[in-house]
């Protein structure tokens, strides 16, 4: 209940703006149960950025090993699952790694090498998936996968980032768009 | 001084995180003399989004007026003058309208308007720049310059969150590259 309470106030807040006490009052648990099970907001803050890292690997498998499509289309399916996935929410929750790499300044240092591992992790998922692509003939042979898809996940977090700002999901199709045109297809 | 200090904090940290006492400690004045130049920490962030914003729109007229360079030329001059003040930095401090972009839900609705108006006011400074581009003869005459300067800033804001998170300028070159490589060119 803790940590669904902290990805939802995560999310939309980031850390520095989300207190522990509201935590608590979100789930009405007391200050003495949070400190059963996390020895400081630092430790809960990893385990929110570990269990988010998780949950979004699995979301982009359901999509990315789906070989009931095309390989470019299943990263096609996953760009409209993640922008409905911020419509349900009326685009007021974004990307916990993205909120979190935002206010790294703010935060303990040992934050740094999990998001940046987290986002390669996505990266490593993404680039496998292109790598099909260029394997099926919807890519160039020369197309590099690895630099494509870091393009995206820098791209993608500047889209979630203007989305939740403009409470709109143009943004995101406005640079979904432009990435799949701009890839070397055959 | 107090507008100086709160750039510097606001860019490292974002908002929430940056306390007035911070600030006031940092300048050395005391709390009553804040309270005279500002109402309240929403006033003086709605300040702190002003005084950046023109401040940056400036950095990008001096490029991309230069007529010395040819339009796509001055884009990236601004690029590479962008990368340098982040590198300067040590990469510590990022854009105060993405890091803010980010904060919104933790933010004063007010916030949201004055940071839409930035993003769009930088817009159509650089979509100017690229219809001059186009009369050059450098884009192509059906390339759709509003629409590839939404996409700059949307891709370059997840560059710079980025590059704060890795400490280094590679994901501003990885998304300027692909940028710039991308336009549809004569």
């Amino acid at each position: 209940m803790l940590l669904r309470a902290g990805l939802e106030a995560l999310t939309e807040k980031g850390f520095s703006a989300t207190g522990i006490e509201e935590i608590l009052s979100r789930v009405g648990v007391p200050k003495g149960s949070f400190y059963h099970y996390f020895d400081s907001k630092e430790v809960y803050g990893l385990d929110l950025i570990e269990r988010y890292g998780t949950f979004f690997a699995h979301k982009l498998d359901r999509h990315l090993r789906n070989t009931a499509l095309s390989p470019l289309d299943r990263l096609r399916a996953f760009v409209t699952d993640a922008t409905e996935g911020m419509a349900r929410f009326d685009f007021r929750r974004g990307c916990l790694i993205g909120n979190l790499g935002q206010e790294m300044g703010a935060l303990p240092e040992s934050f740094r090498t999990r998001l940046k591992g987290t986002f390669e992790d996505w990266q490593a998922r993404f680039s496998a998936c292109l790598d099909e692509a260029q394997k099926a003939g919807q890519l160039l042979p020369d197309a590099d996968t690895a630099q494509l898809a870091a393009l995206f996940w820098i791209g993608w977090e500047g889209a979630v980032l203007r989305a939740k700002l403009e409470r709109s999901a143009q943004p995101l199709d406005t640079f979904a768009g432009f990435f799949f045109a701009s890839l070397p297809m055959r």
